[in-house]
C-alpha cells in the first residue's frame, strides 16, 4: 500500500546535500524552460495535490522561483461554481490545459472529483469508478497532444498537519490561511487516505510520485528533481 | 456499407404527409425544451455534419424554429484558430458542450479532426486512431453526466451538390455562400465518403443517423422525428 510511505526524509539523505542538489535543479527547470516555451513542441501540467497544510503552495513558489511566468502559469481550482457544476467534471479542468510550449501547474485539479466528493460521500463507488475512467481517458489525449503530465502527492503525517494547522492559528503571517473548516477535514484523515489509495490504484498511468512532505526541504527536493528530469529527458532546443 | 444508402427519400414516403409530421415534431420540441430546460436533469448535444452545401445551416433554423434561444444554442466550428491548433483537438469542443438544461448544436465538431485532416493528409493513420479513440472517450464522458448525444450525418449526392453550389453562384440571396474552395472540395467527394464511412465505423456510440438529405423536407422530417422521440423518451418534467 503506497500511503505506508514514510512522511519523512529517509535517514541517509543529508539535508545540506538535498538543498543544494535542489539549487541546481530548480537552476536547471529555469534553464531549461526557456528552450522548452521557444520550442513549442510539448506541454507539461504538473497536479500538485495533497491535504490542507501539505504544503502545495509553498512548493509552487519555491521550485519555480525566477520561471518566466509567460510560459509558466498555476491554476489553483477551488470549489467548483455553479455553471462548472451544470457540466462534466472536466469540463472546468480541459479549459487549463497547457498549450504547447507551456507549463501549467494544477494546485488541486480534477482529483478532487474523486477525493472529497467521496469522502462526503457526494457521489457514489459506481460514479467514482466512471470518473476513473474519465481522468485516464483524459489525460490519455492530453499525452496523444505531446503534454507529458507529472502528478505529485504531498504526503505528510497527521502529527505534522497538526502543527502546521496550529500555526496558521498564531502566526500573523499565516492566520489569513487559518480556516475552521480544515479541521473538520482534518477527522477524515484516515478517509482521505484510502481515498488517495484508491486514486494510486486506479489512475497511475502517469505515474504519481508520493512525496514524503513533513519537511519542506526533502518536499521540494524530490519535485524539483523529478521535474529537472522530465524536462531535461524531452531534450528542448531552440528551434532554428 | 452505410454509405450505399439513398440520398433521397424512399418512394413510399407521402411528402405532404411527412411536411406535416415534421411541423407536429417541431411544435413538440419546442414544447418538450420547455420542461427539460426547467428541469435541468439532462442536457442534449446534437451535432450535425455533412459536405459543403448538405443543407446544415438549413436545417438548424428549420428544426428549432420557435425553440427558446435561452435554452438552445448553436456552436459553428470553423478552421481552427492558432491558439487552438496549439492544444488538444478536443480542448476548443469541450469549451461548448451543454450545461445541464440545455440544447447545444454543434454546426460541424470535432469530427472534422478526422475528415478534412484525412482526406488533406495533415494527420496519419495512427493519429486518426488515436482521435477515434479519444472520441469515443469523450462522448463516453459527456453521456456520464447525462448528455443525450445525436448524431447526424447529411447525406446528399455529387449531383444535388453541384446543383447548390451553381445556385450559390446564380442566386443573389445565396451568393454569400459562395467559396471557391468548395469546387476544390467537392473533387474530393469520394475521399470524403471513404472518411466517413470510417468514422461511422469506429464512433458509432452514440449512434449516427444517416439522413438522405437531397430533399430538404425529408430531411428535416428524420432529424425532427429523432430529436422530437429523444426529448420524449427523457420524459422531461417541471421541477415541483
Amino acid at each position: 500500500m503506497k500511503l505506508s510511505i514514510s512522511t519523512k526524509a529517509p535517514g541517509h539523505i543529508n539535508k545540506e546535500q538535498a538543498k543544494a542538489d535542489t539549487e541546481r535543479y530548480t537552476d536547471g527547470i529555469r534553464e531549461l524552460q526557456k528552450k522548452f516555451y521557444a520550442q513549442a513542441k510539448y506541454s507539461m501540467l504538473i497536479i500538485i495535490q495533497g491535504l490542507d497544510a501539505s504544503g502545495k503552495d509553498g512548493l509552487i513558489s519555491d521550485v519555480f522561483k525566477g520561471v518566466n511566468p509567460l510560459g509558466c502559469t498555476v491554476k489553483a481550482f477551488k470549489a467548483p461554481t455553479k455553471e462548472e457544476l451544470a457540466h462534466d467534471f472536466l469540463w472546468r479542468i480541459h479549459k487549463h490545459t497547457p498549450e504547447k510550449g507551456m507549463i501549467q501547474i494544477f494546485n488541486r485539479s480534477h482529483y478532487e472529483d474523486v477525493l472529497i466528493t467521496r469522502v462526503e460521500k457526494w457521489i457514489d463507488d459506481e460514479t467514482a469508478r466512471k470518473r476513473f475512467q474519465d481522468i485516464n481517458n483524459f489525460e490519455q489525449l492530453l499525452m496523444n497532444n505531446n503534454t507529458v503530465i507529472l502528478k505529485f502527492y504531498l504526503h505528510i503525517s497527521p502529527e505534522e498537519q497538526h502543527k502546521r494547522l496550529m500555526e496558521r492559528k498564531t502566526n500573523p503571517e499565516k492566520f489569513w490561511k487559518h480556516n475552521d473548516g480544515d479541521w473538520e477535514t482534518r477527522k477524515k484523515f484516515d478517509d482521505y487516505m484510502k481515498m488517495y489509495e484508491d486514486v494510486f490504484a486506479h489512475c497511475n498511468h502517469p505515474e504519481w510520485t508520493i512525496v514524503p512532505s513533513d519537511q519542506n526541504w526533502y518536499k521540494e527536493y524530490i519535485v524539483a528533481k523529478k521535474i529537472y528530469e522530465s524536462l531535461e529527458s524531452l531534450k528542448p532546443e531552440y528551434p532554428r
